[in-house]
């Protein structure tokens, strides 16, 4: 089984790494991590993680992840990126998204009339794009999965690993990545974070102020 | 504020991205990557991720990060990285690691007589080193702070986050993630996960088996 991990300037590590972390892990999978072109890629806070192949070399890719970011908008304008997603999604298993990486699906018309998860600001954009925005933290409508905001594709991987592989191969992975999380705080989602909170991120484009 | 994330062969890639995806949002942080020699540092599971800069050149972190991974005992094998360690602890506020990261913290030295958390693969391994194990999914000594096994950084992290920015900074941060955690298994801890479980994963060093 091939996973194609579509990488961008700007994308969030974290979107694509914790789905990766628990799907390479399943028996038989091969990651490939591709973008337009190989080579390093630039993520929003600094780190850069590496492109192996081009898109034009993963032609037929098992699963698809594409993550979210800062730089989903600038990459809804990239013709090759949204050409390659509808290329390969007619015979993916699974086509699946991160955080605002919902967008790019529903930018190449994959989501059409489907329901979908995306990063609690992004949201309110997948209408504009022909999806059912969900504030579930997971979605799957048919193969179609999708996940909140960063950390959720976490949650969105061991479901797909139990699906893919059965629920014993995804309990062992949940073990192995050692995910029995205990947040400090109660603030990860609108619906349990003080609204003043949720409303100062929401005007700061989620850069985090010296409160 | 820098902090300084060590890279080394065959580190899981989740170990050092959660964290980052947490502190590099704290106003202020600057992250830098760091390995013996600058370039592309290849993870357990196949994703490379770039070093910046080589050790020699970050002399004065704030925080250092140490991730874990299979690659963790050959790194207890290089004298550079441990003595890097050594160099740079006294200057620190905060003195980290996820996953088996602690066997290194505790090979250089740093950790004896301190509790320590780990991966549960590896704690049996601390005593050996000096350090006094503990299951708990983050510990604080001093300021030294370890965490457990791979996605245990992200708690880590967030709490160390409130300690150096305060909660309000860090309540924040939580909600940009989106970190509203909805495991769909109960087996993320030795705790609470089947003993055969446990064993067979013991057995295999983690390998998942297709069960």
């Amino acid at each position: 089984m091939q996973i194609a991990a579509l990488l961008y300037e700007d994308f969030t590590a974290l979107d694509v790494v914790g789905p990766y972390e628990v799907l390479s892990r399943i028996p038989g999978a091969e990651v490939v991590f591709t973008a337009v072109e190989a080579g390093p890629v630039r993520t929003d806070m600094g780190l850069s993680v590496t492109a192996e192949r081009p898109l034009a070399e993963v032609t037929a890719p098992d699963l698809v992840l594409v993550p979210g970011g800062p730089g989903t908008q600038a990459a809804l304008g990239v013709p090759a990126l949204l050409d390659w997603l509808r290329a390969v999604d007619p015979g993916t298993a699974w086509t699946t998204s991160v955080c605002s990486g919902s967008l790019l699906l529903a930018g190449a018309g994959l989501l059409t009339g489907r329901r979908a998860a995306s990063h609690w600001l992004a949201l309110e954009h997948l209408p504009l794009l022909g999806a059912v925005p969900s504030t579930d933290r997971v979605v799957l409508d048919g193969k179609y999965a999708t996940a909140a905001g960063v950390s959720a594709g976490i949650d969105l991987a061991l479901t797909l690993a139990g699906r893919i592989a059965g629920d014993a191969v995804a309990e062992a992975i949940q073990l192995v990545v050692e995910y029995a999380p205990e947040p400090p705080y109660g603030t990860g989602s609108v619906a349990t974070a003080p609204a003043s909170l949720v409303e100062t991120l929401r005007a700061s484009q989620l850069r985090v102020p010296a409160l």
